[in-house]
């Protein structure tokens, strides 16, 4: 590219690509004919199912060094702060530093989006968030905000220690948010992250109950960055591909976003966001000592007003004896949108000269066949 | 059978029929060529490859509705109040009525005998404990005693409301304990137990690192009464047949408990004991709205002495760092376990009529063939 | 008593004037002037205050050893596995033996009425407990009882090895469970304990919010059983009298109990049941080591059927910004009710010749008056 | 000061000031003879009096707006990313911003100083410290680093919305920490904070215990922006001056960071940091809805290696029977740290022309003196 004269308009041409999303969309794993789970997905098998539900993406995959981005996640359409969304949060292992824990626990509120980004962004993401949140009409007189930012450590691909992210980053994810097909792959939060020994990234997934169950719809997004012994539909891909190892590289991290319009309080969104976690272990994941496994549930079914007149809430909430089939879609579409991020995925070059294959894909659909998973 | 006159000696007949444990062993699934995960067992393949770890069993399965009994963990063969074991205890899904657990999440050790029975004969085994424990030499001052017993549900084959379980059945329980192989299936505290919608049971199994990961041994022991869409190595045998649902049935409880010589805290045991609960998901189970389904791990690597001269204790423990491998090892044991537990419980009636048939092991065996799951 | 004729008689006889209360009550520390806090009590100042709420007390006190009992709280009249109560615990010190914690914090629901009794005697009582929801009416097809037993350990006063709470006993607490005053001091679970160094017992206090602030009515009942530097009203009385260590005999533990009209979800009863903990501390009890501090939080505001024909629960939910005047209430009614506990309690002799003195309360009225703290 | 010329001159000058600590220093409680507890202080009743610790802080108090700062803890003077303490944090009431938590509950340690700022400054301040710990000699590979950043809302008396608070005034208190003596009331994160309805700020205190206990110091440093309804050494202050309130202004903050030389793992040092917030109890404070309460507990008694040959960390622990004294004195120390604070801190103007009153040091050591309190 002789005729870009200077690293800004390179770094900004790069930044227009990838979030114009040019890239070509690979085949999911249901393209192949690959199963997840007994449940159907929602029409675009992505968060995005849950009405109202926005994603927004920004990939910086600039130079030879960074790999990295932010993704941002709106339950809903309005002032998150002024409306907030029914949350709980399930620690799988806390080795990470997804800010605004306690608040969520003590009040069981999410007030910001939710944003997802490298391990060493997370106060510019979470200072992003405040300006977000200060900015908008109607937060005036705000004074206090819960930003929620979660991340997976890229530092493989990606110059991290370089903190590339800026605040326009987050800024810009949150305005591009918007409903319909999720990008999956090396973009946004996921640009720079490694799982399975493979190139992670971005992955969606999305479950709809049959209207006997509820009808309800529950979504989950995924940062995968994490390691273990990969299975795909159970079937022991890591070990057949020999990629696998309980000595080294396991660590890493996993973002699970879950939302949901069934109308659950948060200690049931807790209990929801802990079946997403076991979706991580149907593939194979292990929370090894390094990984930072959070799992982020959120219900649109309502909203609490940050303001009220009335000195009350008033809920109609599922029964505990209904939640049986959401936690079996919360791990489903977990576990598939694991599976979606790693099809997704490409073979990236980064920091350091990093290298990392995406997963053989071809191999692996062999593999299924073979097992008798492709349907 | 008219030559037994009473009742009395018809249930005490079989009583020590159970006891004795004169049922033929099942192929267990390695037997078959099935392999769960991806590291070695230890000799045994049970939870008493931990050395010091004895298992009891008592086994109450008497007239058309007694369909219960008593397993009891013994973590090593000293006085276990006067040498506590470092311990922890992880909840799944809290719908149980697992008796101890916050002194040992308090203080991190396990000062009796752990116990497993059903959900209705709780207190019946917790006295037991207290008697075991006052009765025991050098316990003559003892005031206070953390009884830990673990439970799952056995009502639908069992006559759970007569409680048939008596504090002498406990105390026999907890007096067999040895080391060496242990009864799987239709026995002890898994007698009347349902899990994916077959019979259910006692299971175990166990993991050994290699020399250069530390050589430590995890073992597992599981009750299994629980629900979901059941694989097995990740062939899908539940979907295949026919055999789950997420409506129903899927209630129940899994009772884990995590023996390993590794020297690790409380705090590190309570992330080995998350990771068992993985190795659960990796079955297909679910965590139903209604099972109770916990883990107590333990350490005998080293003991707490209740009383000392010494102000400290002295430990020298596992480093966070190299735990993975020991994660893997407990998410492998306790999903080998789960499985063995089925393949191992026979077809049972029991109370009210109520029926369950055993896993049909061999069109499992046949379809893990198919899928190339037979080594 | 020469014309009793045997121990079965005389226990009998002994029991029957203690359940009878025939004591004289003494005077309350509010009859003496003594103000806690800055909210008014309740009618009764006691756990009654909360529209039907009843308190159920048997205490054992016969020969030279026997010093103990039961105490029971019933948070409505209805049947209470079939209309649970929204229910939370908040565990302060886990070095204790409370029943019934996990399946509380995972539903959210008490099942069965609270229990508190000696740390021996729990799975008797919960054993009691068992009986005493099976055999009620509505409940035949119950197979799973989460019985809510607490206790404190009585074991200087008490002969707690020889176990003398009989099934019998919780029933009949539970079967005596009325509306009105609460005795207090040397009666039911509180018969032999010990609090700060003087004779504890069983106290009870309340609160009734202004109606500005929503007119709720906040009860405390306590099992006194621990130490630290004793402060009523502030004044350090401890320290005065001489009667505080560091250095031993700190232990025992507090179980308290609050009810509440106020309409909390069991998050909320959990921050309710924390603040409790925060009146013990106002007494200058230090949780310490050996301490098991429980606090259980119920609302009486409305009841979860066990069953019913909708998928939902509607609730009309107190909000989290309206919980503050509620936090303070409970607070104080706990730190009242542990200083009622002292002053109602006698001096008392028991096993193994151990006697502990009552609380001097003329002294301690004069400490109070010369601190300018009676009104 | 007409020879200063503009804003910028302006404020690094009144920044000089404030961080040269010219202020008159106040009489400290002990000073008028108030004593609260019964432990003997440390050296300079201070946090500082834990042998190693520094403290730095950078007050921001400019124009009419700017009334904030920042507080920065070190553990000790080595390097703490590489050499990590053991820690824990306990949660009073989540209803705050507090980064690092999951980390330091999942792995036991602390790896960054930690700062106190006001709640919109998190993100800075958690950037600061990623600043600090990458550029650290030792630290060239770090690629990940939980900062340890808790809050409180200044709001009121500062234009929080304004983020004041740079990455070098986080920085700036990191460098300038310093053993010795530590400045409380309106200096540091203290700056703008309202407590009780009075002026709050930072207050410090310890305790060192005998010999005969182990001889370890307890040191506490507190952050105060709560309510409640203030006791002083146990005489109702807050009643007495007519400043309390249970229906608003009740909300605000505390973070409580204690530290001791006494030899406790992250579980004990959790049991430690509840009882600080007993502290917090003692003097009236309730946890209301909107505060943010937190205590971070560190122990400087051994280090945990970041990396190290060994797979082992050898530890001499004190035993769990051996902490009451220490918890005792985290109680008293963090008592008297928080009435320290208000006895330093003075009568404030701050944003939009919001004033708060300091406590009324002659009345409360007069009401004192009639409660007889004073010695």
């Amino acid at each position: 590219m002789p005729y870009v004269y200077n690293l800004f308009l390179l770094t900004t041409l790069l930044l227009t690509i990838a979030q114009s999303g040019m890239a070509q969309p690979s085949k999911r794993p249901r393209d192949y004919g690959i199963r997840i789970g007994v449940l159907p997905t929602g029409t675009l098998n992505a968060i995005t199912d849950v009405p109202g539900v926005r994603v927004g993406q920004v990939t910086l995959q600039q130079g030879q060094n960074i790999r990295t981005g932010v993704t941002a996640i709106l339950p809903h359409e309005g002032n998150q702060f002024q409306q907030k969304s029914p949350a709980a949060i399930y620690i799988g292992n806390g080795f990470g530093k997804l800010m605004g824990i306690s608040q969520i626990e003590e009040l069981g509120t999410l007030e910001t989006p939710i944003v997802l980004t490298n391990t060493l962004s997370v106060p510019t993401a979470a200072d992003a968030l405040i300006d977000y949140t200060l900015a908008q009409t109607g937060n005036e007189q705000v004074r206090s905000v819960n930003a929620v930012v979660g991340e997976t450590n890229d530092g493989f691909l990606n110059d991290i220690r370089g903190r590339h992210v800026s605040k326009q980053h987050v800024l810009d994810a949150i305005r591009q948010a918007k409903s319909g097909p999720v990008e999956e792959g090396n973009v946004g939060a996921g640009t720079g992250t490694v799982c399975f020994g493979f190139k992670g990234g971005i992955g969606t997934s999305s479950r709809k109950l049959p209207a006997s169950l509820g009808g309800y719809t529950i979504g989950a997004l995924v940062q995968t960055n994490f390691g273990g012994v990969l299975q795909i539909a159970g079937v022991p891909v890591g070990v057949a591909l020999g990629k696998y190892s309980f000595r080294e590289n396991l660590d890493g991290s996993c973002m699970v976003v879950v939302l949901t319009d069934a109308p659950l309080d948060a200690r049931n969104l807790k209990r929801l966001a802990k079946r997403a976690f076991m979706g991580l272990a149907q593939t194979g994941g292990i929370a090894s000592n390094g990984s930072g496994d959070y799992v982020i549930a959120v219900s649109t079914a309502y909203r609490i007003p940050h303001e009220t007149t009335s000195a009350f809430d008033e809920q109609k909430l599922l029964r505990n004896d209904n939640t049986s089939p959401l936690f079996l879609a919360a791990i489903e579409a977990t576990e598939e949108a694991i599976i979606n991020s790693l099809f997704a995925a490409k073979t990236l070059s980064g920091d350091q000269g990093h290298r990392v294959e995406q997963l053989p894909v071809e191999k692996v659909v062999d593999l299924l066949k073979k097992a008798g998973q492709l349907h």
